[in-house]
């Protein structure tokens, strides 16, 4: 079967734990990567180059975009973050499963440009929850409740885009339910072409 | 999340242990039920009423066929095969997932009329290992060997009108994966929108 990692795509509410199920999923599995973003951001103290970020200056970014090493990218405030296609690339051949997190938009494009990929979407286990989670713990001033509560609106848009909802609610359950969707998907059909093919071919030469 | 259980039908190349792995699968979970296809030939010794096959004269499968209460049928040399949509229903309505194992022209038929059907085609690891079991221990006649090949060919054509390709290998192993990949697809989207919808009412209310 199918040799090749799958590329996958995270996003989710703000709160849901993806960054948690992420983490505990790379450190049970080995054949996870996680992709690393590249940024004109400066490096924050205890950054280091090629783990948090590959940090470049802005014309750097601007030739990576020209030059389509970018499988997406955007500009945050006066920052561009992108995710750089060579290290992706190289992971997959290699057989890992890529892991990007990043947000609907990014998502979107990503399954545009390849439409094979993953994407999973991370939720709290009930409306409730969720709504709990924004509104914090009423220590949270009005403009940042009013902030998160807009920013879900818009994710909650853009749910029914993604392939699987990822319902955290037991860490643990979670980051095993992810692993096996991710091993389940191994063996979609359309990821295992050249597996039928090489069927159809010995069939035939009967 | 969705409590509806998911409509499944099993295909696969003859020998390849469909049959089997369902067995097993049944044993392990009761999260699942098998259909219980209608016929109208003549039940065997020991087959009983309901457990096998709901048996029906020709007369009681055209009026289920007329009446639209098969979810597929066939006819086979002189008799009617079919899928009581009345049963199935009820299974999934409680819940279970149900599981159909027909051939490709049926998993089709049933498909385009729930396209939410998940469709499994189980294999063998190999072709070779396929083709050693049509061509069988060197006993077979030849004519029986061709009509293997030729149904082999046949199901072949369709492999990628499955969702999945379960590979029969181990079959304890098997018969876990096929469970996990059942498992995943409850979480899928599209088998959720009444979560989704949920989640954005909650959310436009604040």
């Amino acid at each position: 079967m199918t040799k090749k990692g799958i590329l996958i795509v995270v996003s989710g509410f703000s709160g849901a734990g993806k960054g948690t199920i992420m983490k505990e999923l790379l450190k049970q599995y080995d054949n996870y990567a996680l992709s690393i973003s590249a940024t004109t951001r400066k490096p924050r103290p205890g950054e280091e180059e090629g783990r948090e970020y590959f940090f470049k200056t802005v014309k750097e970014f601007e030739k990576m975009i020209a030059k389509d090493e970018l499988i997406e990218y955007a500009r945050y405030v006066d920052n561009y973050y992108g995710t750089p296609r060579a290290y992706v690339e190289e992971q997959l051949e290699t057989g890992k499963d890529v892991i990007l997190e990043i947000e609907i938009q990014g998502a979107l494009k990503v399954k545009e440009k390849f439409p094979e990929t993953l994407l999973l979407f991370v939720t709290p286990p009930t409306a409730k929850e969720l709504k709990h989670r924004l509104v914090g713990r009423g220590t949270e001033t009005m403009d940042v409740i009013e902030f998160r509560m807009n920013r879900a609106k818009e994710e909650a848009e853009g749910m029914d885009k993604y392939d699987y909802l990822i319902v955290n609610d037991v860490l643990a359950e979670c980051v095993e339910e992810v692993h096996q969707i991710i091993q389940g998907e191994h063996r979609r059909s359309f990821r295992n072409q050249a597996f039928i093919e090489h069927m159809k071919e010995e069939l035939k030469g009967e």
